[in-house]
């Protein structure tokens, strides 16, 4: 019998504002050297004006479409918003973030991150000028 | 002391189309032979074009007004589309799946996943033609 | 070798009504005592009419805008809903929850919740009159 064990690890993202950063290949490259095969990785953004996201990483047009769908959903500077103390996409950022999510959680399966053919793994930057995010990456099995 | 143990299944649904398909049985079904009686139970669905939700498995109707509402906030064949390589449901099959989830983390509580009265495992989805959807099933605990 | 080790709880939550209910403060007082120095914390609501939610506990104003967003975007009443069987809240309630979550998976480091130091933890309770909601709270880890 093998014992479980686990790893926790910090990721650091510098986004150039608003837009999708793949960070797949730096998950997968803190995953390998545990030796885990078996298990469930577990991605934790500790912002609440940005998200985490899993969609296709194929065509970049998807992306584009993303964001021209939430700045009709959710428009910087919509009259709506009365906390603006950070400017015009403050709010938006915050909606934005819980219309999608702030953590992700991966199965492990034979040492690799169990993704479908076409997923990857994005930090979405909602803010418009650029930040420094910071990820808890947890990685639990045998 | 009982040592942690982990599980890992394959859960395959052949869609026939837009729509909810409930399959709380059969995560159960998965659950109960791993003699877990406490842990935690993670469904991951490797695709970005459906999603997976816990609803509501009373009234139909609430599914076919999700159905609704989600037709009008992100409407097949908008001219905001530019990537709708695969048709007009394309996009926004993946924009109902970021809006929703890919992943859920339900906990395990006396042998059972511990879901409310009212709550459905559902795989919701979104593109008009039948596909086969896999997803990973990680069972952890005691 | 430290043996992994979990512990699940219930958090019952009254709620006044809709809106948001902070109980990150709830959660750290029931990981505390469990002296888990590294591992996984996973919120689970048995409720598909109220949301788990991560957000930002510094301006008050911020939930304000999330309610007037909601009220606008899912609005109680719309002729759209055809499940209305418990009033004019109930149907938009369970899109809300929908649109954000019921599970929160925050990882555990240095004996503490490793939240971001904006990040608060919230019950959105979507429907119009009090519920009693109930969260089951899982900690793993050594």
């Amino acid at each position: 019998m093998t014992a479980m064990r686990q790893f926790s690890r910090q990721i650091t993202i510098r986004t150039r504002g608003r837009g999708f950063y793949e960070f797949t290949d730096e998950v997968a490259g803190l995953l390998r050297p545990t030796d885990l095969q078996t298990g469930i990785a577990t991605l934790f953004l500790q912002h609440t004006s940005a998200s985490l996201l899993i969609q296709e990483n194929a065509d970049p047009e998807v992306r584009r479409d993303f964001e021209r769908f939430f700045a009709r959903l959710v428009p910087d500077g919509d009259p709506l918003w009365r906390h603006a103390s950070e400017g015009a996409d403050d709010m938006p950022a915050h909606v934005r973030s819980a219309l999608t999510s702030v953590h992700l959680s991966i199965p492990i399966a034979g040492g690799d991150l169990a993704l479908g053919a076409w997923q990857g793994i994005y930090l979405w930057e909602h803010r418009l000028i650029p930040h420094e995010r910071r990820i808890v990456a947890h990685f639990l099995g045998e």
